[in-house]
């Protein structure tokens, strides 16, 4: 039957991805890079709270950063990356919803011989494809922005629950969404994800970047161990 | 080739779909009723926006509404419209991260013999995938928010080349966000889509709300001439 077919075309997709990452997985290590996925809603502000993580990690003693910027089309998001002055390699999946192993062996390559200590993929902006499909990063984590609504994790499960943190944004707007129940998307997420980590920020007014910095150096030492 | 198989079955699949759309839409059409997408990333305020449009809608005569609420998971959507006396079915897609005709006609199924003059069906928040498939509705709208930022023209443009209005919701946030661009996403929008007419809206204050009811309502009376 087709959905029989379709389905099984899926799962061999899946799978060859999958190889590949654990290959290039295994490459990044072997070099010194940590590597993250970083997930969201188009506008939830993944590239706001890029620029802000990044700075705080070259703050102590300059690590040297990376930045894969994915998008169905334009170079917007590379383009701010490079006048802050990040290396940053914009990845344009043309029109598809979600990086691939492929999409990402390309862009790598585009650094040609530079190496960095952190290399963040920035995915496409979309709350449930990109969740299915392995980059090739140690560590995923997905924004949710206030003003999206807390509900979005009763909505769209699968992502939250294979990320290892949240972190909801635009925290500046909570005055503004009183009806933001901070406690049942804990609670909902932490059903979905047992081990899953919060972080609450505002990128804007700088709240909670420290504490999300902290863990994203601890995770690139516990994963390079 | 693996890509080459996959892209045929893809069409396969949409080309499919768009006979059951053809259909579908014929159907609705022959008993009056005139039937609508609406689409838009998670958080674009789709469902605030329908409760007020079709309290519009209903306050010149009672039209009769129903809506199809689709999501991955939850019935949190259709409870909001029951809520608010709107006849609702909802669509769990179970993950996946469009909708496509067998999905409607088992939730339009669910409506029994229920008649509507207007019929809305709340796509997938996702601002990539329902673009490229024919959900056997009229008309097509896109909803883009105030918060996720008037680049997002520029990064996912095929869902603004297909629909026939773009909704920018939650005008009421724009002191907040100095730096949206509203002529630029104008213009951008209007390259992509020469004939799309242009909504700016905040159904929480109610601005800009009797325009777009009036234009539904023409779009009913000129679908169904």
């Amino acid at each position: 039957m087709e959905e029989t077919r379709i389905l099984k075309i899926k799962q061999e997709i899946l799978a060859g991805n999958s190889r590949e990452a654990d290959t290039f997985r295994a490459a990044r290590w072997a070099e010194g890079t940590f590597m993250m996925d970083v997930m969201g809603s188009p506008g939830a502000g993944k590239t706001t709270l890029l620029l802000g993580l990044i700075e705080k990690l070259r703050s102590e003693g300059g690590a040297e950063v990376g930045v894969i910027e994915a998008d169905l089309a334009s170079d917007v998001d590379a383009l701010k990356m490079k006048a802050a002055g990040v290396a940053s390699v914009e990845l344009n999946t043309k029109n598809v919803c979600h990086v691939e192993m492929g999409m990402v062996e390309k862009a790598h390559a585009a650094f040609g011989s530079r190496r960095f200590e952190y290399l963040f993929l920035e995915n496409i902006g979309n709350l449930v494809c990109p969740a299915e499909f392995d980059t090739g990063c140690h560590c995923r984590i997905m924004l949710l922005s206030v003003p999206e609504g807390y509900d979005k994790v009763y909505k769209y499960p699968p992502m939250f629950a294979v990320v290892d943190a949240l972190v909801v944004t635009k925290c500046d707007y909570l005055p503004m969404n009183p009806d933001f129940d901070m406690e049942a998307l804990r609670k909902a997420a932490g059903v979905l994800n047992p081990g899953l980590k919060v972080f609450e920020v505002s990128a804007r007014s700088g709240e909670g970047m420290d504490g999300l910095a902290a863990w994203v150096r601890g995770r690139r030492v516990a994963t390079l161990a």
